[in-house]
Parts: structure tokens; C-alpha cells; sequence
């Protein structure tokens, strides 16, 4: 994605502009390829308007959505902290997900009700997505709040379990509350990634505790500024597994744990999920051996916008690189391998050093190259 | 200059960026330097937000005029157009001035309260800035209003009298009612230019019934995304010629018809305003003779955004190009003079063909160079 | 050619090359259209290599020309000159020649036999292309050089007839022997580019005599270094007017001055060749009224590397700019024209600034726009 | 950083060229700082020119060395392949290093002799530097040419042992021949990278027979073309690690093994230079904890051209990242490091991934950080 952008930015840039400036939509959609039974879609969410705290009106929202090419948002307005309210006094807490429907409708953006519980630690912030009725949700004691959101077929997330205003050490740590919405079937997923952040330990409960992995921008300004998008930058996003393009597919890729996060070049998920997209991303393009020689070229596609980190984990050496190996995201990379002899086929497996399964844990996945007869 | 920064460009994007992105404000200045007697000041006087019919909340604006390192903005909601009124009934039509006021506070950002009368044609729409409370300007009265808001002290101004909404040929035209607003000193300026566009017929008015010239951004949704700011756009602007950096003074500046705009790469003022700017821009940072040659390297450095696009009306024919001389902006140009023989001082008249004076008509110029002995 | 440059250029740049770095050919291709009635051919017809005083061996010269795209080229070497005489005593003058030819065959480049008569002035400095053997051409008399040249089939042109080491004001002047060549048909054309240098005498002289006008790189280190290719810079070159891809089309394109100059976004020929360029270059690739406006948008389609600087001759103003318009290279730009009432076709006449016919004489070019209906 | 750099480029770009292109030489230096007790100099050992099967004058070479700010370089030309002999007939293998020197010679620019030994297998290439007459290596028993290398003062290395053309498999791999040569003294060091490939092999042969491990360019025709310096690539060079700048310091440095290789953003040498280079190039520029958390911001400044790719090994988490971290070449990046209690200061501990000091084996380095009080 990174290159598409500054590709069109440049194509605009290197011109004297004494004409009107273009205001088309650049290129700087998020790409994943589909996995195996699955269509990979692209969802934030977790966003503010003025509806609480922040700054834009929900146009801005779609418009940032669709310049993304995300396929799903949600905008998750504090039901509790309404900055705004001398200026916004609206009663309806639905209203910021009403106008960016009504926004969204000519495009096919997806738009999700949601909501934002906003209470101090325990249990902190949480989002409610997939509501029937934000108002409904305006009830004082934790535990119920969540009861309702579930009542009105809610999938639940703990919100920046790693915020230091609420753990001053950013370490992601349960209390006796969070055990009771997991037991009762409340809490259905956790932010390993929020805005600028990432925890290794929100991770680690996300497994221990079967969550839902997910990642969000939590965006209050401008996504173009906290992302650094003209400089190549992305959101945090949440890819989520689903069998169509609908909200209703999406909730229940979230339900059943179907979801990878992609931050800052770094994929985090479950093996099951991450292990599917990145061998899906990637493929051998062309191979052959160079004239009599041993030595494989072998090129490999990369259809994702993640520029794979591998370290080798072949018995083979390789004859332009040391085993640390890097894969050009929406592009393709040559590898040059000395299979000590002409092989018809042959494997070569990685370790993604950029993606993680667990704390310090990274996924291996195998390239199979058959060579053109 | 240009490779150099390609260079280091790149030294910097050959990244992979596993870490957070950066976070601070770019560099996109909208830079003009002092003239004599004046300080240079940058201003938009035309500006939405959620408060009327725009799609950000005031600090937005805020943020967008630091960026682009303006000296003073208004946001002009207008005052009887408010489609948000649903979710933000605010009876007081300040408070978009108050909370940019507030947010503007820490950065020395001047914000002016002002007000867009929005009215069918006749009279249009008009910006009235410098004004005391808005809330006093909501009279039904075309010719009252402005009355109103020259009691209260403000500075007013026609805005897009091209707009095709309103003008169908594009063409700006003075009506009777406009006639009468300038014969009671109720009018005092007209947009030029206003968002992406640019009119020779008002700035024709401008010119016959002495008003100020205006260029404003007109904002409603991100100015990054209306003007390309990371592809090296530039929001359209007013530059006011001021004593001093203060309110005051830039209402002293547009009440004395000192402007001049800066719209896509184009200057437009008065010759009184736009000689002094765009020779304050340019100076001679070296001149010498090639060896024995009669070959005069003279450097020129200019401090201003523009690139100026020049039409030499020198005797003297260049080494290096036809007469049609560009300079490069916030940079140096070498250009080289055939002079004949070697000079100990001479002048080099240009025409600048990227500003006007008036419809077709671009202002004189004068580099005087003299050797270094 | 500027902006694919580029974009290619940061295609690979945003990657961490862990890799074997990529070296295929970057696309910096110089590109006109083709005129009516003839190929554009992108000729350069002065160089050098270690055979005189250059500093590379010709198949350098080769690669170099086709990463630029050209269709032609001569390596004219020093008949007279021979700095490295010492390592390389070749008593053969082709030799540069036949080593280019022989790197040039599988790429279908067209070399051209050429050699520079190196004199002092007068004559100066003088190519002879299109020549049988360049070593007959070692003959003392300057002007029996000529004529054997012209006994060989030679093209012939003054070399930078503007060069202060032999005219130190910098000026093209022709002297006694200059007439007498002329007169003799001995000399066709003349350098109005040479290198980084452009003349307007010398332009005038080939006016006044009727002399082919040529423009030429010179080049004796690298191309690249020279002319800031990474940059987007390109060298000047000779476009030849020729009725067929050949060697004989393009002397017969010189012989009867079908030429056009391309020099630093700069167009330099005969209105008759130049027009029909430009024209060749430009076209309307949509044309429609805005809504019931009569302000009609029109997307001009550019397919030249030149960045047009135009000054609009139309009794039209324009809704997005003054009078100086820019049409982007290889790309479109959109002009919005106030035509007072929708019409069914109309005609936008321009002024072309930074193309000269003469000295500060600017071709006229017009756009005729039929509205799509 | 690179936002800053990227409007500034883009401030520059938005230019129309109608001048002379800018000709001076672009910042491309490859920069590394200095390590405890030694200079790091910058060395490229294996060059051609016109002299032997290189397309370029040694003038050439001259510029590319000082536009990639080396401090040394070596012109290799074949002693016995010499397929421009009819051009060159040179008898004297020494002309190439004298021509070079001349050019040299006002930038102080190291030049050092030097001649390749070329061989079919065994021994294949090898070269000699620091030698006083290539002449004189004009021997065709390829033990005794070496040990006239050494009678010379010489520094000797076999080249590109993995060369599919010498071995098809790509694997450098030892022959009796070449232990006797090390046996005897007469091999020092071996090229571990040439050109575009790096080899596994031939390090682990360095590392068992205590030879230097060596990168050179082998570079044949233009610097520029083979390693895509536009976009950001650089020659693979060898750094010596030297007592003053010198070529009597360099061969000291040569002959004691005091040399890492810096390839294609990969780091390759003993343990012995690879880890004071890497920690000469990183220093915490600033320390502090995040308000009363116990997050601590630290800011690592990069004075290298090597973007690290670094795997923590710290107890320790991290809250904008997984424990991969990629700190920017010449630049700083921000870590922020979950200390669990305020700290006065504490280590990081990483493994440097892309840099190597055996196959598959990656140095380890430490930050210390002291948080300012």
C-alpha cells in the first residue's frame, strides 16, 4: 500500500499547479488477499465523532473508511463522556452511527452500531458492537451494561487493556470483574492493539482466555495525521474472516475468534488465522534454475501489503541474501537458492519474524516451489 | 537542491517500519517573507465547521492553520444556513469562535469572529469578520445586516461572486444592491478567489469601485484532502500587509485594501501590494564573471512559495534558457547573462507572468545585480 | 517522462533490501507523439567515449540511449583531439562507431557514422554525421574537410556556435569562412543547444541562412550525472521529422530542417514543425457543460513529455485560473471555460510560452473543443 | 523525519524546469561511524575499467568513489583477460592505478594499487592490492604469482568463491590448492560478498582459516545502474577498521582481520568489529518516563547507514511494538520500554538480525539506558 500511495502522490506532486488541484481519492486502500473458505475484510472498529470526544463529524469518518478501503467501521461513542454535550445535547446516543449510514449507503461501506462503556478500571472501557439500541445501554452498574449489549446480540472487546492512564505500568492485567463478564459469556474479545500501542500481555490473556484478537486506530483527529498516511503510514485494522461481505458474517468471524490485526508492518493473530494469510499472500511466481547451475531463481509474488520479515529455516543457503529474507509488499522478490542440485520441487520454510501467535512466538510457513519444466 | 532532498528522501524511506509512526506536524509552511514597511501576514477568512454546514469541530481548523503556519483565521459559519441544527441547536452563533478561540490560545494563532451572511443573489453570500457578537447580525434585511455589522466594526466581504450556483455563466456582476452596499461603505472586499477558483470579473470589481482583494479556502471538509497538501498543494490564502502582528492590525491592513492573494501557485494584488512582495521575494546572492568571459552568473535567491515564471524584457539574451525565466521557490536559480562586456552593475527587468494586476495584466519587475569585485 | 521516472524510482525505494537489489532498466523514456505525415524521432548526434575524450567506452553510449529511449545516435569523436592517444593510438577513426553498432544490433538502435572537425574558430568546432569513412576526414584545409565530408554524403552543423572558450560573450556569430561554407552547401545545420547551453543568435542564424536547427547533449562523463536523470531531468536532443524509422529517413528529415529541439521543458524550432508537435502533443479527451452552467469543463489530454506553459488567447476567462495555464506531461489537466452560453463547439487559443520559433517569438497553437452531446 | 523530508522534496518538485539542470553531486554517501581506537574507512578493493573488461574511463571510478564518500578504492584490472587489447594494447598493467591517482589526487581519495589474478579453477580470481608493479605479476604459475605478490608488500583475496560460472552450485568451497596457499601465507582473505551475491560459505571459510572477510562491487560498468543508487541502494563495500586514514593503516587493518562487510543493508564480520560497529552506531539521545507510569521513552539515535532490525532480548515489553524493532539509519527511533517500576536505568538487550558473524549466526549488543533526572 505504502508504494501505491507515494506512486500517486508523486504523479500529482511533480507537476507546476496553476490549475485547479485534484481532489480525486488517492490510492492508499489497506489489500489483503482472501484465505481458503474465507473472504478477508477490513474493519475498524473503534472511532469518535463530536458525538463525544472527537473532532470530526461522521462524514469524515466514511470518507477516511473509504479512502482506507475498509470494508466495515463502527463509530463507538462514550455513552458516558460527552464533552460535546453543551454544544451536542442530543438524548439519542445512535445518532453518529444514523448519519454515517446515511453517508455510507452509496458506497457499500458497512457501518456497525456500537458503542463505547466508558467506566474507570475495573472494568475500564469496553465496546459494545453489533447493538440494537445505544440508549438502551445508558445503565449505571458494569455488569448489567453488559448484559443488555448482549441481550441486543452484542460482540463485546475489552478497549486499551494496556492504557497507562487507567495501568500506569501499560502492563494488561484481568481483575475479578473481567473474569466474571468472560465466565458469563460477556466479554467476547480484547484490544492487543490501540492506536499506537500493542500489548504483549493483552495478547497473552486474549489466548489464555479464548478473545477475540482485535485491533483498532481509536481515532479522535484525523487518521491522515495519527497514521502518517501521505509518509506510507496505516491504521491499525482488524481483518476479520468471513464467509460474505456482510454484517452478519463479520459478527460471527468476530464470535468464533476468526480475526488477525495488522499494526504498524506486524500481523498478530492465531496460527489458524495468521498461518492461512500469509501463505495466501504469498506465492511462487516463476521458477527455474539458472542455465546448468544448482541455483534456483525462484521469484515469489506478494499480494498483501505486509513487507514479510523471514528468517529461513531451510537447510539450503542462499546466494544473495543471509537467511534473513524480506518480501516486498504488493510486489514481487527474487530469491536465489543453492539447491546443491537440479530439483524438480522443493520447499522452503520461514519463520514470519513480523508476525506474532503469542508473546515472542512466530509462525512458520512454507513456500513450495515447483520448478518450470 | 532538489537531489539532495531526493536523496535523503529516500535514505529515510528505505524502511521498514515495525515501529510506531511518527507523530509530529510536517512541514508544509505557507511561507512569504516581510516587505518594507509591512509585515507579511497569512490569513483564511473563509472557513466551516460542524457549527454550520463543515464537517470538523473548531480545533480541526485549528490544527490545519498551525500545519500551514498561518498568521490569523475566521470561521464564518453561516449564520442562516445550518443543516446540523438537529444535533447542535446552539442559539449562539460565537461559539465556533470561542472554542477556536480556546484551542488557538497556546499557539499565538490569531482567530477573528466573524460570520457568513448567506443570502440569495442579490446580494449573495458576504463575510463579515471583526465583528463583536454574530448573534446581533441574524436580521432578516440584506441591506441591515451589513449596516449591523459596520456598527460593530467588521470588515465585510463578497464571497464567490462567480459561483455558479448562484451565477450560472460563472461571470461575478454587480447588482443594484451591490452598488448600494459599496456607495454606503458596507462592502468592503470581494473574493478573487475563492476554494478552487478564480475570477478575472471580480477581480476587474476589486479594481473599479476599490475593494479589497480577498482569497479564501471556503473550507467545509480537510484541507489536506481540498488542496492535495501532500502532494505540495497549497490552500488558497490572503496575505494582508500589516504593521504589526495583531487583529488590529491586519483589519487596518484589509481596510486599506493591503492584500494580496496566493492561490495555486499565482499571485493577485494590486501593483502597490504585488511589486514590493515579489521583489521582497527575490534577491541576487552571487553575481560574477565566467573567467575572462562576458558570461554574468548570477544567482537568485528567493525566499517566497512561489515559483515564479518570468518573461525576461532585458537586451541581454541568457546563456542557459530563452527569456522565459523560472525561480525556483524557497531556493536559488542560477541564470546566465550575456552582457556583452563585463559590467560592474546592471538590471534585469522580468514581467511575472503567474501574477496579475489586473485581467491580463502581469507587474514589472527589476533584479539589479551587481558583480562581486 | 518526469513522473514515471519517479514513480518507479519510489516503487523500489519503500523496501528494505535485505534483497539482491532489482536492476532492471528504470523507465525514463523520452516520448512525443508522431505528427502528421511523419515519425518523431529523438535523435542525439554529438557525443563522445574514450575513442576522443569521453570517458566511457560506447556500449555505455548505447545503454544510456536506450534507457532514453532514443532512436538515433552519433558518436561524433575529435578527429583532431585524442587525449588518450597515449592508451588507445587507434589509427582507425569508426572505431567508435563500430563498437556502438555492434552493442547497438540486438536493440534495434539506430547509430549513425559521425566525427567532430575540432578547429579553433574560425570555424570552430563542427559534426559530420551520416559520413562513409571517417578517417578521410583527417585533412588540415577547414574547408576541403567539408567538402570531403560532403563527398561522403555528410550532414554537417556548427557545434555550439555559442561556446565561450571561442566567443567569450557567449554569441553566435558567423564569420567570412562560415559564409563561404554555407554558400558552398558545405554546412547544414547549426547547434542551437549544446549541452547545458541555448542561444538565441544561434537560432537567429539558422533562421537567417536557413540552417537546420539541432540540439545536442555533447556528453562526454555520464548522461545521468549530467542532466539529473534520477531527478527527472532529460538530456536536449534533436527531434527528426522522418517518414520511416531509418537512418536515411532521419538525414533526409535533417537535410530539409524538419527538426524540433527539446531542451529543459523547452520546444525550440520552425513554426512549421513546432505547431504541429504541439498540436500532435494536445488533445480534448472530454469536453461538457457543468449542469446547467455555462461554464464547460474541458480535460486536455497531453502526450508529450512537455510541461506546456500557455498563455490563453481566448476572449474566455477561465473559472480555475488566469490566462497562464499549465497542461501536465503525459497526463490530463482540466480547464474550466466561462463561455458565457453552452455552446456546441468552440475553439481555445493559446500562445505556447516556453516554445520559441524565433527569438522571443512564441508559436500559437489552438484546442477546438466539441462538447460531448 | 521522513515526513519533513518528503514535503520539503515535494516543496522542491513542484517546479517547472525550464532552466539549466542543477549538476552538483547528490548526497549519497555511505556514512558509518568510528569505533573505539579505529577509524572505520570505507573501501571498495575489486574495480574495473576500460583497462581490462570495464566499460568506464578510471576517471569514472574516481567520481563514483566520491560521490559514495569512500575513502579507498582498488582499480583490479585482469592481467590476463584483456578483451579491449586491440583498442588498448597497453603493455604496462599499472596504467590503470596511474590514471586513477592523477584523478584522485585533488580529493584525497585513497587509491591503492592493485591487479586480478585470473584463473580458471583452482585458485580461479583472486586479487592482489598494496602490490608495486602489476607487470610484474605477469606469471603464469598461479603458487608463484602469489608468492610475487607477497615479495610485493601484497594483500591478497580470492574473489567471488561461490561464482556459478567456477561452481555451479554456488558453494565456496576449498581446494588443496587454496590451502596451500593459505598454508604458505599467500591467501589473506576471501570475498564473503561480490557484486550482487553474498555467500554463507565462503564466511564459515573465513571464520575456520582466520582469512578477512572481504565485499567489493566488482563493478564493470556503472555504480549508479548496479545497485539502483537513485532509489536508495549502495555498493557492497568493505569497512576497514583502520589506525589512521592511510593505505599503510588500511593493509594493517586488511591483514588483521579488522574489516566487516556492509551489504544490501546487512552487516557481515567477527564478533570482534560487528559489535563495537553496531553500538558505535546506536546511543540513547534521550530517556524519560511517561509522567508518573512507569513507561519509559527512550530515543535511539542511528548514526549509521544500517537499518537494524533488532530482536529484544529483554525481560522487558514494549508498548508501541512486539520485540522486533527496526531502528532508521541516520535517524532516531522512539522505543518505549514497560520497566514495571521507574528505574534510574536499565539495559536492552537485542540480537541485531541482519548482521552476521557466522552463518545463521547473529550478534548480540546492549543498550544502556540512564533516565534523566
Amino acid at each position: 500500500m505504502k508504494k501505491l500511495l507515494l506512486l500517486l502522490l508523486l504523479a500529482q506532486a511533480f507537476q507546476l499547479t496553476a490549475q485547479a488541484p485534484h481532489t480525486h481519492v488517492p490510492q492508499r486502500a489497506i489489500r489483503f488477499p482472501d484465505v481458503p473458505g474465507y473472504l478477508t475484510l477490513v474493519c475498524d472498529f473503534h472511532q469518535h465523532t463530536v458525538f463525544s470526544d472527537g473532532s470530526v463529524w461522521p462524514d469524515i469518518r466514511v470518507q477516511e473508511a473509504l479512502r482506507d478501503s475498509l470494508d466495515a467501521i463502527s463509530l463507538t461513542e462514550h455513552l458516558e463522556y460527552q464533552p460535546h454535550k453543551g454544544d451536542i445535547p442530543h438524548p439519542d446516543r445512535n445518532r453518529s452511527y444514523e448519519v454515517a449510514k446515511d453517508n455510507a449507503r452509496a458506497y457499500g461501506l458497512i457501518v456497525v452500531k456500537g458503542s463505547e462503556i466508558t467506566r474507570r478500571m475495573p472494568p475500564g472501557h469496553s465496546n459494545a458492537i453489533f447493538i440494537q439500541d445505544a440508549n438502551k445501554l445508558m445503565i449505571e452498574d458494569s455488569i448489567e451494561v453488559f448484559r443488555e449489549a448482549k441481550r441486543q446480540g452484542a460482540f463485546t472487546f475489552w478497549n486499551h487493556p494496556n492504557w497507562t492512564a487507567q495501568r500506569p505500568d501499560g502492563i494488561a492485567r484481568l481483575t475479578a470483574m473481567h473474569l466474571q463478564l468472560i465466565e458469563e459469556g460477556l466479554l467476547d474479545g480484547i484490544e492487543v492493539v490501540n492506536d499506537l500501542t500493542y500489548s504483549d500481555e493483552a495478547l497473552q490473556i486474549a489466548l489464555d482466555y479464548n478473545l477475540t484478537i482485535m485491533g483498532t486506530s481509536d481515532i479522535h483527529g484525523l487518521v491522515d495525521w495519527q497514521y502518517g498516511i501521505p509518509e506510507g503510514g496505516h491504521r491499525p485494522v482488524t481483518l476479520a474472516f468471513a464467509t460474505e461481505r456482510s454484517a452478519e458474517a463479520i459478527k460471527d468471524a468476530l464470535l468464533n475468534r476468526r480475526t488477525v490485526v495488522w499494526y504498524n508492518n506486524t500481523l498478530i493473530g492465531r496460527e489458524a488465522q495468521l498461518v492461512p494469510l500469509a501463505e495466501a499472500s504469498l506465492s511462487v511466481a516463476k521458477a527455474a534454475y539458472q542455465g546448468p547451475s544448482s541455483l534456483a531463481v525462484v521469484t515469489v509474488r506478494n499480494t498483501s501489503d505486509v513487507e514479510y520479515v523471514l528468517q529461513s529455516r531451510s537447510g539450503y543457503t542462499f546466494h544473495t541474501s543471509t537467511g534473513l529474507v524480506v518480501l516486498h509488499p504488493q510486489g514481487e522478490t527474487e530469491l536465489q537458492v543453492k539447491t546443491l542440485e537440479q530439483l524438480k520441487e522443493f520447499d522452503l520454510p520461514f519463520t514470519v519474524l513480523n508476525a506474532v501467535t503469542a508473546p515472542n512466538e512466530h509462525p512458520d510457513i512454507t513456500l513450495h516451489v515447483v520448478i518450470a519444466q
